[in-house]
């Protein structure tokens, strides 16, 4: 692709990730798509091909822009307790923002849930992915002993993610800004156990 | 309507949030409905006039079958407290099995946030119903000296709630049977608090 192909493609590609957080990623159309830009729809599906390839490219931006806003800040600071706080908080508070319409997970999850195949896979993967940072980083807390040893990481994971998930969905819903607060607070609670680090 | 009328609106709606629980609230029509049951989509359309229609009485499907396995089974218990235990128990190992595609309150919840109208405001109704019944019966457990004092019933609802959402998403997009067990193990954690309760 030349360099002027390339430009198109990200700036549409950004635009269609916000459209598929309002829309859903299965309502993502080229038709719609052409609506949102300046781009005809003929053009897009010359970028495109097919609406599939389409859904493929919005999962890997969305990926990109949680990798800015919550990787790239986390790794900055120390491995275990603080990175995986950093990591949380910028979930929540940078990451959670990035979108008018929410996050691209949460929905496609819900709406590709029942439909096998390519899409749903990539989205699978990127969620996996993101559990999988978030308990490697419980893990070194456990082993540097910021965490009681007893910590099952799994299920600290499911309990971590199940708080940006809610506060997503409230936001987006019922229009609570302040879920994100009570997010903020619930995961706080879960990483302060009422047991001291041994230091 | 006539009683066969009835009959046949109950069996089709069984059918549809069925439907609606694998393709989400937005991708229920008429004609996939008629590729569900044995009813031809002019008969559908006879039913329920309008796409808007069928999904608020999908809504409203979804919320007795909530009402069925949640609720009735909830109110046997004293209140307080067993309620409140009974009623999330209920609903992570109970209602969410009733529907192969997941819950609808979560799916319709992330398709229809970026739509405001009635279908929307329906599912928000539902969704906040069920956060009250929740907070009411945490302020009877406070008051009861079930759970402490300091207990902010809000908050309490925010969190037992996430743990629903999160095992339905990692349940039907990860395919975990063992995230409803990850709820159970988050949900009675929250509601076993460090302080003994004073009898």
């Amino acid at each position: 692709m030349t360099k002027v192909g390339d430009a198109r493609r990200t700036s549409v590609l950004d635009r269609a990730t916000h459209v598929a957080s309002v829309e859903g990623l299965a309502g993502v159309s080229f038709g719609l798509l052409a609506d949102h830009t300046s781009v005809p729809k003929s053009a897009l599906q010359t970028l495109f091909r097919t609406k599939e390839e389409l859904q493929l490219a919005i999962i890997k931006t969305a990926v990109e822009v949680f990798t800015r806003t919550v990787l790239m800040p986390a790794v900055e600071h120390p491995e275990g307790l603080p990175r995986l706080r950093a990591m949380m908080s910028a979930w929540v508070d940078d990451y959670l923002k990035e979108f008018e319409g929410g996050c691209i997970f949460a929905a496609g999850a819900s709406e590709l849930d029942g439909h096998p195949g390519p899409v749903r896979d990539a989205l699978a993967e990127a969620v996996r992915a993101g559990e999988e940072l978030t308990t490697r980083e419980i893990n070194l807390a456990i082993r540097l002993g910021e965490l009681p040893p007893d910590t099952d990481a799994e299920q600290l994971t499911f309990e971590l993610h199940a708080m940006v998930l809610q506060a997503n969905h409230d936001r987006q819903l019922l229009g609570r800004d302040d879920a994100l607060e009570r997010a903020r607070i619930a995961i706080e609670r879960r990483l302060s156990p009422p047991i001291a680090p041994s230091a």
